[in-house]
């Protein structure tokens, strides 16, 4: 199993980056909220997302607002743990091992393509929508950036919870993406309100299984459900492995 | 790729755990210390094993001592964060999505295996290796779940530092392990001094490379150096992949 992955990793690196003498390792900004589920950025989307970028070849910058968290969750009650306040930055830090620069210094001149992980932090503390829902804002230097590389047609990519933010800011650009699928009566699909949200900014929000991926080629934006789906870990990796890697197609086109 | 790694995940699950109609999916249990390198569990570790554990078709539980951490870093500095204190319960319940029980309710009854993550964690709040060195001892909670497993033949899997606290407890036992390799000059293995710690234990430290695993089949303990190594994400993942597959195979063996 791991020959093949090796392998495999080996030449999709290869593919991606190395036929053209001109062609370089990209440079890939991953935009964290926090570190956990119910505060900041998922874990596991975030670790996936780092894991495929470096197995594809891609040098990775992470970045994150240097703010107060909206809310300190205790992940063992899924409640406040009241007087307690963390820092974005500081806390994302947990997951970039260390190595996380402010968001403010982030910009398409400084990246090839820029990937948001899910987690209740994208919509807490990159945007109100856990609180505001349809009425939601982008804090503003969220919505720079984004318009920062849409603009420079440079590649978006976003999962689980953080594309409700492209839908805000792209709307108006009719921007196609995913948000999972609609609830099924599986109770596998527990947001599935987000969609309709997405829906009235314009966006055209897709539904996609949690081992699929919707691609934007015009708005250049890269969408997968990850954790809008109640997966396994192993599922929620590969999905976001799948997207990363459209992500990194998308540099090239 | 996707297709590959998929295909091949289903098959290494046939492999372990359906070739016989007794055989049911093994309950692996994953103790946590928090959640951050420099205080905790390695995040990227702790994912990998869950991803890992999920793919081969294990049954996963989280664990992790209901206890105050010894020391809140803030991971943009190094640095102890003053007046903060944390439990390592709550904090690695971000890893874990909520669930994670009392390391005091794992026992070898409940589980078929048991794999612990690195970090610092391992070193601060599952023993005091980062503050002892040589002179260590291993939380007591923690130090009884080895010993459980071990005298139930019960597979245990370490990587990172972890490896120090199986070299502390089976010592007397000879057992083999590995944490990683002596400094070669090349600054990839910042860590090497816990190596003679463990060797001054009894154990038998052996080298091996971020992508390989030490398997001791008599002891039935799985060790890889993972973030002993100044790797890349998916160097580390994979290593932690190779490992968690090695101990699932102990446990049919």
């Amino acid at each position: 199993m791991f020959n093949l992955v090796r392998t495999t990793a080996r030449a999709t690196a290869a593919r991606f980056f190395s036929n053209s003498p001109t062609m370089q390792a990209p440079t890939v900004a991953v935009v964290l909220s926090g570190s956990g589920v119910y505060d900041g950025s998922e874990i596991h989307e975030a670790s996936a997302a780092l894991v495929s970028l470096t197995r594809a070849g891609a040098e990775v910058v992470c970045y994150a607002p240097h703010a107060p968290q909206l809310h300190v969750i205790d992940h063992t009650k899924g409640a406040p743990m009241e007087g307690e306040s963390r820092n974005v930055l500081v806390e994302s830090a947990r997951i970039a091992r260390g190595n996380v620069k402010p968001l403010a210094e982030l910009s398409s001149a400084t990246a090839d393509a820029v990937f948001f992980p899910g987690g209740f932090g994208a919509a807490k503390n990159l945007s109100d929508f856990a609180v505001k829902g349809a009425d939601m804002s982008v804090a503003s230097e969220v919505e720079r950036v984004i318009k920062d590389f849409h603009g420079a047609k440079k590649p978006i990519g976003l999962c689980c919870i953080a594309p409700v933010i492209a839908a805000k800011v792209l709307g108006s650009s009719g921007v196609t993406l995913t948000l999972g699928k609609a609830d099924d009566g599986s109770g596998k699909w527990p947001y599935a309100g987000s969609i309709d949200a997405a829906k009235s900014f314009g966006a055209n929000a897709v539904e996609k299984g949690v081992n699929e991926v919707a691609v934007d080629e015009a708005n250049r934006v890269v969408t997968t459900p990850a954790y809008m789906y109640e997966g396994k870990f192993h599922e929620i990796h590969d999905g976001v492995a799948k997207a990363i890697n459209s992500l990194l197609s998308l540099i090239k086109s």
